[in-house]
């Protein structure tokens, strides 16, 4: 089964996370997440720790490159962690940073993505540890 | 003008980074650089500083997603820094990590440029300051 169009497919899986609607249409049942291989719950739960500690955390893609299997994003949140978040101190303060992140599909479906996190912004934003 | 392929075009942005020589083919007179404009020249000294501190830099393209007037690369990096690098102490110790950088070409050179770099992995095996 080759992928299907991976922009609109993309934008689908990103109304799954903020929708927290299932990810199985979207990831393998093993995922390697920055060289680390997951199942997809784990992947899940990973997602979903971000999502609890901060409960209005959205996913907003502000840059979409895709080519053959592959899809690049530039993803931007906008958020109040309530709880420890991305290893800073909830503080009760806003926080605006952006992710970069490249995934590949196949058969429709992601099996590895490498991820960076503007954590300098964050910590910044919040107050380290 | 449109752009070149951008898929070799970059590869020769890439080559002229590593080689040392000029920007003005790759680069516009003014490039803004996650948010802030630059001149090209700012821009060059803002790389010139890394490869100063690190002179076995070099820029290794791991992943490249090309679209439209788009590029999206996942660059590579392994050097050992003889001084600060990246806001770190040198400390004679080998260093790897990644960026993931987007770049908006028009008219064959970059104009926009946003980048993330694994600063953690870079504090992490060099220690921070």
């Amino acid at each position: 089964m080759p992928n299907p169009p991976l922009a609109p497919h993309y934008h689908a899986y990103i109304a799954a996370l903020n929708g927290h609607t299932s990810l199985t249409p979207f990831v393998h049942d093993h995922v390697t997440h920055n060289g680390r291989r997951l199942t997809r719950a784990n992947y899940q739960a990973m997602i979903d720790a971000s999502s609890a500690a901060a409960p209005d955390l959205r996913f907003n893609v502000t840059m979409l490159v895709v080519a053959d299997d592959t899809v690049a994003a530039r993803l931007w949140f906008d958020c109040t962690p309530e709880r420890e978040f991305l290893g800073c101190r909830a503080t009760g303060r806003r926080v605006r940073f952006a992710e970069h992140v490249f995934y590949r599909f196949r058969e429709g479906r992601i099996e590895e993505v490498w991820s960076l996190l503007d954590l300098k912004a964050v910590e910044e934003q919040l107050g380290k540890e």
